[in-house]
């Protein structure tokens, strides 16, 4: 069984990600990072190494980038920054330039030193808030410009891609691990475990899927 | 006149893309970034810094990345590493994987919040040492990698491409300006600015350059 790489936030879609990928191919063949970059909670970055181990993970590793801060500015970051989506913006002022990218590339140079070809992230392009890089045409480009930076036969898998959030939610109850996901993640703005704050846009869109997939299920 | 921001190292390479820039768009459309990434000699940030400086670039910033070393090897960065090229290796232990990449990433995450398009970065596949990220596949594949992940329309300007070294040395010779890219940067392994050792792989190579470029000037 090859191994995997997988970029590891701790949150809802990461952690859909990294239990799948544990299901596919035994914790013994999967390898998280995550990556403190000056988001606004660190207890992201606990909570993801903390997870991380507890699934059994064959390594963890906590990538700080430090520069991020200083050399681009957006809500995620800047705690002084209210979140918004300006009128006319394509997406909201929590999108973090070229983070995505960042990511991929850290990832897949770590992966390298491993001698670990496939990289597996929880970008997804359906219910997307218009991030860029979480789109299907960037993350084939950003596979074959790694590729050729480093002449190493990179993967990008990317699972999510196409699910909506209710299709999600649905895909970590076909794992038997809807609960787990519901109740030990975070995916809140404001930095709240679990069902978070519940208005945060991050929050609501997390619970309507929640909400979709389990009427969807009470229904059949 | 657009401005640019170059990927700056103070070596013989970016300084020369240096001059070029601010040759054709003026000093003050020309923004330098140089990375402290761990390599062997720390005199390199300075000496670009120093050089940045004296040239008149409209600003210059110095980004540290601390991880690299913590996550890749390589003869570049590990000082107990002898420098070598192993039998059947693509390229030198002195690759650093990835480093382009992170070098042109960076760059264009810094570069959008200035509201720059143009990156210009020294690479060359002619007398390069087999580093895939020299290519110019790599460059056009990250140039677009790059649009796509921040939806910026950035421009990756390679003008030494496809130069030897000894083209090199005459675009400086053309620019009034060979003295400065001899006795000023610094390419050496071992750290020493102009000339250099004279014996590392970098030094022979820009030294061969030279005197195949004086030759010639000197028969015409």
């Amino acid at each position: 069984m090859e191994p995997t790489l997988v970029v590891f936030s701790g949150g809802q879609d990461s952690t859909t990600c990294l239990l799948q990928a544990i299901a596919e191919r035994g914790a013994a063949n999967v390898h998280t990072v995550t990556f403190a970059y000056g988001q606004r909670h660190k207890l992201e970055v606990e909570l993801a190494e903390g997870l991380a181990k507890e699934l059994g993970v064959a390594s963890h590793k906590t990538i700080t980038v430090d520069w991020y801060k200083d050399i681009t500015h957006n809500a995620l970051m800047d705690t002084d920054t209210p979140i918004a989506k300006e009128a006319g913006a394509s997406c909201p002022n929590t999108f973090v330039d070229g983070r995505n990218a960042l990511f991929l590339l850290t990832a897949a140079i770590y992966a390298k030193g491993l001698g670990i070809h496939d990289l597996t992230i929880g970008v997804s392009e359906a219910d997307y808030s218009g991030y860029p890089d979480c789109r299907e045409a960037f993350v084939k480009s950003m596979e074959q410009t790694l590729r050729l930076a480093m002449d190493w036969p990179f993967r990008i898998l990317a699972p999510l891609q196409h699910l909506t959030k209710e299709q999600e939610w649905a895909l970590a109850d076909k794992l038997g691990r809807l609960d787990f996901v519901r109740t030990r993640t975070l995916t809140c703005y404001e930095g709240i475990p679990g069902d978070g704050c519940g208005k945060c846009p991050a929050c609501r869109l997390r619970a309507a899927g929640l909400e979709a997939y389990l009427r969807g299920k009470g229904a059949r």
